[in-house]
């Protein structure tokens, strides 16, 4: 663990401090202390303001990001980082397919650790330089590399949220890549949360093991059962699958007689540290159900629109109080990047609430009020990830952790247009959401600590 | 006029020379004359292949790509090219709200020729930068900074074709930005074609004027038939909007009792040169009548989610035998990119397909058969474009245009993933479809000319 100094940010900041209302604080400063957390926000109007500029000037405590402007780092609620080489690859293929011909066979390659530690260092890399500062991460059913994967997100600055994945059905899943036993895929994942927590104590940042069953489908009874006891003992996030597609839906009401969430509850899965990955096919007692709980969701719009047979009413969720995030789902979703996925997320509202086949008479092909405003997604993408999480980031307020992506709308790679005539903030924050590329992210900073 | 030297082009070159089937050529030299037109495709195998590598390489002639890869240059069938300052801005707005408040007093300021030399010059700069080497543009009302359009893309060496936009009903447009007069808007459009035809002798690359309605309500009936007249007279390209959006569909049918496609095509506007932008309420009459015409539908996926209460059902029109490709819309769409109109058109297919309410049983909420996969999109960019056009250009073929862009996967900004694991060329295809940035894309020529 590295030391720092307190430190004080000047520049422009945008963020979203509830649902669909975005705020900036122009040429404001953020007093930053050596935890990485923010003691002040101090806007130009303050009292303080000056002499605080003054202050950090003189002791050399200033980071001036100048005319550049500063969102707070994406949360990536739901991303497979062994996937990660294979994203954009047979997206035509059905799922079955797609699981079984290319993910199952990727994911095996990670008994090799070196393998894994190559890839997990470009990805990490690459989600950084896309201002994703927090990531909830399924590793492997292995042990090893999913440790790996643990320290490399602590030693290149990112917070991680891992898990281990579990699974070991053998009716649902291959020889060659399984738990061998419901005992052992209960031990590794034990083993993996102390080994976890162990290395947590020297990251700053924070790195969290996640009791990870893949989803329903690919787990026993006992290892669910199993899982959920862990997850209470330790007190850990968790996170799996649900109610993601048409078939999975349908297979866990054909093995249980009940819904996935339901099942999932009675194992002890659905908790106040739990994330539910897709759950396009959630209903109101669902909802609820999560709503209680305070379990959130991982919303990956991109992804559901290649496997999961419909789009997620977000609306209707957030109105029965579920908290919910953005993933990427790499690679069910090709896109390494949360800009992606707000853009998708907008779009795929858009086309819940207008209906996709014109043959149908209008305002009978759709689900009204179900569109999700750039704004909103914004704050999926921030706050709602920190929501998510229970964690203190996505918001500039005293008491939050200070994780920001810097953006430079002029830059010569990807100069963003109009950008002098369209001088409105919440115009601005709409061209930085739309139309920045990893060129226009100049610098990224994770708990106070500069990772690009 | 500058004239170029014959040359040779050694690379690995990708392209569709039909729908959904894709062609990896390997260490291929693409022999291309002065005109920019390829005169021989060698593969490796061809027995003039070494003395051809080796004559160039003595004589100069070699450029060589080497282990980068090729795509042909996109053609980008929709762009409002006034409409750049406001990409990604407003698209929470209602479409009446976005055009009256927005793009209407934007577009009024091109009677401001400067302002629109600046722009202009912008947005082709940064189509060039994303591969999109052909662009069909609407400009303005006013015909002085319309020319200038044309003249820039000229001069940059982008092919463009280009329409002064016709509006003058005074009950669809505003006092502020209007054709004062159906004689006004016939005679501009007229001195227009004259004007770009004179400038099109000296550019190599072609520019083409476009006899351009802006859509039906927004002209009178004089207007549309001095306007057919005019398309016929001078043999040009058409351009207009039809059937995008369910108010424009409704209004047509209330004026005329006839669908948009009639309504065009009784005023001579549906022919073998026309593109109709977007379609999405086109039925499988209005799709027979393009099918018996000739003409081309650009497909503008984006900006469908936002403004056009549907899905083009693409895969029933390329049926029908309409000839299909794609458009950014800028801004209706807020990207420049067709790479990731690409990705929406799959998306979008996708989603009318499966359908979007999960309300609704599986298989009865979309569309079957309606998948475009990223292959089918990538013919669209390319091949669908030049074939709308009547244009030899998407394709290495002997007598096609060298038009195309030159990716490399390892760029440092954005460097793609499993590229060395996926040696398949289809994978890496779509992997480049899918995850380049503007990055990626090192150079550009255009017939022949390098431009990037
Ligand atoms: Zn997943
Ligand atoms: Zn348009």
């Amino acid at each position: 663990m590295f030391l720092r100094n307190k430190k004080v940010f000047k520049g422009n900041f945008f963020h979203a401090p509830t649902y669909g209302k975005a705020e900036y604080l122009e040429k404001t400063l953020i007093v930053v202390n050596e935890k990485g957390i923010i003691e002040k926000v101090l806007l130009q109007s303050n009292p303080a303001y000056q002499s605080v500029l003054l202050e950090s000037k003189a002791d050399n405590s200033l980071v001036d990001f100048g005319e550049k402007f500063i969102l707070p780092g994406f949360v990536d609620l739901h991303i497979h980082a062994p996937q990660w080489p294979q994203a954009g690859v047979a997206l035509d293929e059905p799922l079955n397919v797609w699981l079984d011909e290319c993910t199952f066979p990727l994911e095996a390659k990670y008994k090799d650790v070196t393998f894994a530690k190559k890839v997990y260092t470009d990805l990490i890399r690459q989600l950084l330089n896309r201002g994703t500062t927090t990531a909830v991460y399924f590793a492997t059913q292995h042990l090893e590399s999913s440790i790996e994967l643990a320290k490399i997100s602590a030693l290149m600055g990112q917070r991680a949220l891992v898990g281990k994945v579990a699974m070991d059905n053998p009716e649902q899943t291959h020889d060659y890549y399984r738990d061998e036993s419901s005992e052992q895929a209960i031990a590794d994942t034990e083993a993996f949360i102390i080994r976890v927590r162990e290395l947590a104590k020297n990251v700053i940042q924070g790195v969290y093991p996640v009791v990870t069953p893949r989803f329903v489908p690919s787990c026993t009874d006992e290892t669910l059962r199993g899982l959920g006891i862990l997850a209470q003992k330790y007190d850990t996030y968790v996170q799996t699958h649900c109610s993601e597609g048409q078939w999975e839906h349908g297979y866990v009401l054909d093995r249980y007689g009940k819904r996935d969430a339901d099942v999932l509850a009675d194992f002890g899965l659905v908790t106040n540290k739990s994330i539910m990955d897709h759950c396009n096919f959630v209903n109101d007692h669902d909802g609820e159900l999560f709503a209680k709980y305070g379990t959130a969701i991982a919303h990956c719009p991109i992804s559901n629109a290649y496997f999961a047979d419909g789009v997620l009413p977000v609306n209707r969720l957030k109105k029965q109080g579920v908290k919910v995030g953005l993933g990427t789902d790499i690679s069910g979703g090709f896109s390494p990047s949360l800009y992606d996925n707000i853009k998708q997320a907008v779009i795929s509202s858009r086309m819940l609430t207008d209906g996709v086949d014109v043959t149908i008479e209008q305002g009978k092909r759709g689900v009204p009020n179900s569109r999700v405003s750039v704004l909103e997604a914004f704050y999926l993408a921030t706050r709602g990830g920190g929501e998510a999480l229970n964690l203190p980031v996505g918001l500039f307020e005293e008491g939050q952790i200070f994780d920001v992506q810097v953006l430079n709308p002029n830059q010569s790679g990807n100069s963003l247009p109009g950008f002098d005539l369209y001088t409105e903030p919440l115009s601005r924050l709409a061209k930085l959401l739309y139309l920045s590329t990893p060129a226009n992210i100049t610098e990224v900073w994770v708990q106070g600590n500069k990772v690009k």
